[in-house]
């Protein structure tokens, strides 16, 4: 028996490019848990160099900063989420959670298969 | 002022292989209008063969076929959607727009930037 699914991906863009998706949310959930952007990155075997560009993307054009990062030892430091980077992780995930609610619904389609 | 949008992509996998998605959704819509994959194809800028190999798979892959072929001419036959076709790309525009309806729902999510 195959196994048939209706998969999604949601994304933020800001003038026609990616601002936000699946794998900045990860990586806000990671520095929430673990309060460092090095172990966050770790976790999901990216660099410390490229989490840090996303955050530093995300700091940089919104109003508010999504993550307060504090200097300081050979780990790179701590970081946590402002209300800000929570509040619109939050909300993203729950607009994921609302659209897979519609998908999960949607038996037509792949009865056809 | 910049443009924030929220964007969406939908697609159906089988055994966690893509299957059917924007693109082949795409291109069943022109064949309908077109009654031709050759000229469905070049409206997209995809290549025949990558066209027909789309098409070969969907046919191959579902109890019924998408697309029913007939050979013949220089510009590759006549092509044209089988009722299975037509209802499985009907089936996906609208749980599209279901998605897309949600989405224009969110207004908070984009309020924070």
């Amino acid at each position: 028996m195959k196994k048939k699914e209706i998969r999604l991906r949601c994304w933020i863009e800001i003038d026609g490019v990616k601002f936000f998706g699946p794998g900045p949310a990860e990586l806000l959930e990671g520095i929430e848990r673990e309060g460092s952007l090095a172990q966050a990155a770790k976790q999901m075997g990216m660099s410390y160099k490229k989490a840090w560009d996303i955050i530093d993307r995300l700091n940089a054009q919104s109003k508010n900063k999504f993550v307060e990062s504090f200097k300081g030892g050979e780990t790179g430091g701590r970081a946590e989420l402002t209300k800000q980077g929570k509040k619109f992780v939050t909300l993203y995930r729950s607009l994921e959670k609302k659209l897979n609610a519609v998908i999960s619904k949607e038996n037509k389609l792949l009865k056809l298969l």
